[in-house]
């Protein structure tokens, strides 16, 4: 038997459901035509794919033929570097050559870079139209497939032009995860990690005690995974939709993480390990804030560990510390960080001082060693 | 005595002033400051203004002379040809370059285009910031500076990629408009003749009795006619903001004005004068559809062009009817139509008919003549 869940996600701005079951792609273009009453079938609304090379090499074949007319499709080079409006521009003109108009759908099955891309490129084409999201990565399914930010980056930072625009429905296939390349699994696996850490114990157990199992790629306990993941995540979006608050908990480990990718350009670490070399961080200093207890922290560092191996990769202290005073959650100069509070709970505070962010990212930056004993560190 | 009106816009997703009168400019940015409760004052929160180089030159030093700390200035040379996502990336890294952030200010000081811009710059920088408008040309005062309809041109047609974002404010000075080519005034006058046959028949009898007085830029007569335009758009966004119905009227003259401008490239014509044509033979089919009479017809062609002179243009009847059918309000396949009904209310049909509409562009074309008999007809 495998699970199949139903999570919907209620914000004041979009009620929508995330369908969590293994082999939906199946039958994603029925389902998405039901969701539109028919007007695919009908021939009233056109959909358009957008999709990468890769993804779309793998599984294109299956998924057009689930739909009663096959989509028009759209392709993205996979990489962060193509996430600009350069290729937003590009994407919008094609839509408008094919005429799409005010009701046509365009359909994400892509991993995150591109689901953010292609929910900016809804939001923008004729100032809205309609997307659904098929995330074909884990980091998408339980992330950043939900809640309805989209955006590009700029040269001078990651997501720094979007909006807020959710999907009229999500659909992640978790037999998809089967071809996932394996670090790109763990990575992923390290924002389930950061929901359980944020807001559910359960969840951090079963990660904690399945990792063989999940690591494995089972598909029930990968479904289990996500479906938990994603629950956490719409529970703290209909709470905080545009992020003044509760929203930014989902940012544990992101205010270094984000620097450690600026700083390695991009190019040395997958988000998710980025994310995890932030999170040991920020326990680091909720361990000496007393907000965690040393024995929390061993526990959530283990685990986190567990999700490796962590990528080395090299950057200077004060650099990473640097660029932290410019992550975007930062208001009027002060800056945001999230600490978690035991095991599934977490904080938001504003008075983390540079010497103990300094502190905390030395800290962090000498267990680098500790994972890769065979492998230079060149900071 | 000067006239000084507040008009409050009223939406599902905002409510704003919209402050109209003569000589605004003198103390807009201890406004601003006061619409921010002291923020600038106190240097917790930062503007940027977003202005062209000529409305700078003219206006900057009392501008900026009006803040407690000179707002870091940016700007864009004047043209259509520059509303592009390019230009917006380009404005997007210098804000991040000087450390705006979730807190700062955009303000757009400037005509339309630059306007609409501001708006969809604030709509995606870090997913969404604030911003207020001070238009500088009658057409902003009048139309686009309200509503919150906000974006950028693609090369396949205007306006096609952008946001709803509303501005904070609106700060129309009516004073500025002294300083604008007379054309531009003309031109602009054509949508506040627009707002008085669709919705405001008080409106079109002030413009038909006192055009003259209008005309010779007497500030009591043009803060009026702004006002009561102001009034007419945010009656019409307060019933529908997203455009899904009422607020399509306001496109009485756009389906056809938008084809003419694309068939001349945006280069022959104004917008205003663009729209006047396309008003012309919106009235010519509510003429032959009996929603309006002979008379009434003659009226409005009468006051439009009392508005003039229309600048001549070429293009082929065949190229502007193909191009309607690329209007971004067109859903599904059928074409909508602004027609009036009498002076002072409009509806929108969506069965007017190629053949109908290829009569209208002819009648159209032909009035060319009556207007320029020195101009050679090049169509």
């Amino acid at each position: 038997m495998s699970h199949s869940t139903t999570i919907t996600v209620r914000t004041p701005s979009a009620t929508y459901d995330v369908e969590i079951a293994p082999n939906l792609l199946a039958t994603i273009g029925s389902r998405i035509d039901a969701l539109l009453n028919g007007a695919l079938t009908s021939g009233k609304q056109r959909a358009f794919v957008v999709t990468s090379p890769e993804i779309w090499a793998l599984h294109g074949k299956a998924f057009a033929a689930s739909f009663p007319t096959a989509p028009i499709v759209l392709e993205v080079p996979s990489g962060e570097e193509h996430k600009r409006l350069a290729t937003i521009e590009r994407l919008a003109e094609e839509l408008a050559n094919h005429g799409a108009d005010r009701d046509s759908l365009l359909i994400a099955f892509s991993g995150g870079v591109l689901g953010d891309m292609t929910g900016f490129l809804a939001a923008g084409y004729m100032r809205g139209i309609r997307y659904v999201q098929v995330p074909t990565t884990l980091l998408a399914q339980v992330d950043s497939a939900i809640g309805g930010k989209t955006g590009v980056n700029l040269a001078a930072g990651k997501n720094l032009f979007g909006a807020f625009h959710h999907p009229l429905a999500v659909y992640a296939d978790t037999a998809v995860l089967g071809t996932l390349p394996d670090a790109q699994l763990r990575a992923g696996l390290q924002e389930s990690v950061k929901a359980g850490i944020i807001r559910d114990r359960a969840l951090f157990n079963y990660m904690d005690e399945h990792s063989d199992t999940i690591l494995s790629g089972n598909i029930e306990a990968l479904t289990h995974v996500v479906a938990a993941s994603v629950l956490v995540k719409a529970k703290v979006v209909a709470a905080d939709e545009k992020e003044s608050g509760e929203r930014m908990l989902l940012n544990l480990g992101h205010t270094l993480g984000h620097a450690i990718e600026a700083a390695t350009h991009y190019k040395q670490l997958l988000h998710g390990e980025a994310v995890a070399w932030g999170m040991l961080a920020a326990i680091g200093i909720a361990e000496r804030r007393a907000f965690v207890t040393t024995a929390e922290a061993d526990h959530m560092g283990r685990v986190i560990r567990t999700y490796g191996p962590l990528q080395n990769f090299s950057a200077n202290v004060g650099d990473l510390v640097a660029l932290t005073a410019k992550d975007k959650k930062n208001r009027s100069g002060s800056r945001s960080f999230v600490l978690p509070i035991g095991i599934g709970d977490a904080t938001v505070v504003r008075d983390v001082s540079p010497a103990e962010l300094t502190d905390a990212t030395e800290a962090m930056m000498e267990l680098r060693g500790d994972f890769h004993r065979g492998q230079q560190v060149s900071a």
